[in-house]
């Protein structure tokens, strides 16, 4: 075996400019914001407008989506259990190096563990990891269907879909929580204010 | 199988938020910087020299550096061919993505094979991918040597060791060549600066 593959042979390159120069730069913190919660929740529905909203207040952002890094980085994973928890590990990874480069990171995955969502959590610095949790029920999800999965689950066409036969964990410690008002999913404006306001009293939108 | 596998099960999620409002907002283009050549040929001098004179004109900059992947990313990657190819295929991944993000993304590595180096640029739109050939004889890495690891290639305790007993096939079609000047190195500065004038010319300093 090649002692290449010993991790004492695997340098730490350190450099000068670091992550506080960086945020000196943009004015913001680094950070992790996952949502998290069941297909058809609103996941990429409020990262988009929460991107929005962070550029329109000249912060800069970036979406990890779950399904567009299967046609890149993850795209020689399948959906077999294994792979699943290597993709989010993988996801979480990028948004590590994200918030490290000083962007708010929004990474948009169902990730219905709990354990695979700890394991990113555990990448960041305390608190740079700030958990979402679309709380909507199953059958306002399955209603709404933007992309007819459901429909093929229900069907016995897809099989492991989270909700229908493979459990979500919903989240025990959750920063932030989107949920129904009343029997009314709030829109899209208030759910991406939920999550700026957060940031904003957590001093992520200013260095 | 379970047909959420099937590609046309895994939806783009467009966002309205793109390339070009990052840019506006840092007054800058993303692109990636790719760095190749031997160990010690200086690609994390000039990486982090180049890190440090982008940052000192305002620019955001963010460093890939292979080694420090290999703690995080692939660490699950040996270094046996195909876990090379890995390993190269999820950084290029990972350029595109800061590209994408708007920042000048600088990976650092060995990446021995064009044709590996030309999948990471055929990732990237046209131009956007810069490749920097570090043309330093081995004799010159060998006797820096600044990790120790020639000496254990030359001992047999590292098999397939770039430039000793695994080949490094030079750039065909660099945009930048980084070599000595009359038997003589050029130091770090000279060699950032050669890169940001290339950066300047082609217009990615600005928006």
């Amino acid at each position: 075996m090649s002692s290449l593959g010993n991790p004492a042979n695997i340098f730490w390159q350190e450099c000068s400019v670091g992550k506080s120069d960086r945020q000196k730069l943009l004015n913001q913190k680094g950070c992790v914001v996952w949502i998290t919660g069941l297909s058809g929740s609103g996941k990429s529905t409020l990262a988009c407008t929460l991107d929005r909203e962070l550029h329109s207040r000249g912060k800069l952002s970036y979406i990890l989506d779950g399904d567009n890094l299967r046609h890149g980085l993850n795209k020689d994973l399948s959906f077999k259990a294994e792979d699943r928890v290597e993709n989010i590990r993988r996801v979480g990874e990028v948004a590590k190096l994200f918030a490290d480069a000083g962007l708010i990171c929004i990474a948009s995955l169902i990730s219905p563990y709990g354990k695979d969502r700890d394991s990113c959590r555990a990448l960041l610095p305390n608190k740079n990891f700030i958990e979402v949790y679309m709380n909507m029920p199953l059958e306002v999800c399955e209603a709404r269907d933007p992309k007819g999965l459901y429909k093929l689950a229900r069907a016995g066409k897809i099989k492991g879909f989270t909700g229908i036969d493979d459990p979500y964990e919903p989240p025990l410690n959750c920063e932030i929580e989107i949920k129904q008002e009343n029997g009314i999913c709030p829109p899209p404006s208030a759910m991406a204010g939920q999550v700026v306001s957060y940031l904003n009293v957590q001093g992520f939108l200013h260095e």
